[in-house]
C-alpha cells in the first residue's frame, strides 16, 4: 500500500516532459513491449540490455511523465501502460510513435 | 546555388533523430510556426528568443532531421516544413506535436 509510487494526473504533465521521456530509445521500447503486450508487465521481464539500476530509472521516468502506472504485486512491480489517459491528453502522439517504432526503429 | 545546403532523403532519416529534432521546445517551435503561416519563411522572421547563432544551430538541426528545407532568395535564408514528406514517412507525428503546441506548451 505505502510502497505504490506517486503517479501525476497525465492532464496536467506538459507536452515536453512527454517528449523528454519518450526521445530515449529504451524508454521508447519499454513503452512498445507494454503495448504490444496488451497487459501489465513486471519490471523483470522486460527485454532491455541495461542495469537494473538503470531500468528502475527509466521506469521513473516515464512513471512521472504519466506513461505508465506502477503498483506491486506480492515483491514484483508491475507496470501498466496509461494509453488511455495519454491518448486523450495527447491524441495522436502514442500511435505516431509505437507505429514507428514497429515499423523502423 | 553552391549555397544550397544538404538536405536528407525523409525516407531516411530515423525516428530517433526526429524526436531529437523535436524534443527541443524552440525547434518545437520553428516546425509550429511554419505549419501556422502555411507559407516558407526567412529565418529572420520566426519568433525566438535565442541569438542568432543558436537559431542557426536550430534550423541545422531541423533541416539535418529533414523536417525543413532551406533556401536561399536573395540574401535570406528561406525555411520550408516538408511536411507532406514527414507525414508519409512519420505518420500523425507532426500532427500530435502541433496541435499540442497550439492547445497548450
Amino acid at each position: 500500500m505505502g510502497r505504490t509510487p506517486p503517479h501525476p494526473d497525465v492532464s496536467q504533465v506538459e507536452l515536453q516532459q512527454v517528449l523528454e521521456a519518450l526521445v530515449d530509445p529504451v524508454r521508447r521500447s519499454i513503452v512498445t513491449q507494454l503495448d504490444a503486450a496488451g497487459r501489465d508487465l513486471a519490471c523483470g521481464t522486460f527485454d532491455m540490455a541495461v542495469s537494473k539500476s538503470t531500468a528502475t530509472h527509466h521506469f521513473k521516468v516515464l512513471r512521472e511523465a504519466g506513461l505508465i502506472r506502477q503498483y506491486y504485486v506480492g515483491t514484483s512491480r508491475m507496470n501498466a501502460l496509461r494509453r488511455a489517459e495519454m491518448d486523450e491528453a495527447f491524441p495522436g502522439l502514442l500511435d505516431a510513435l509505437i507505429v514507428r517504432q514497429a515499423a523502423r526503429l
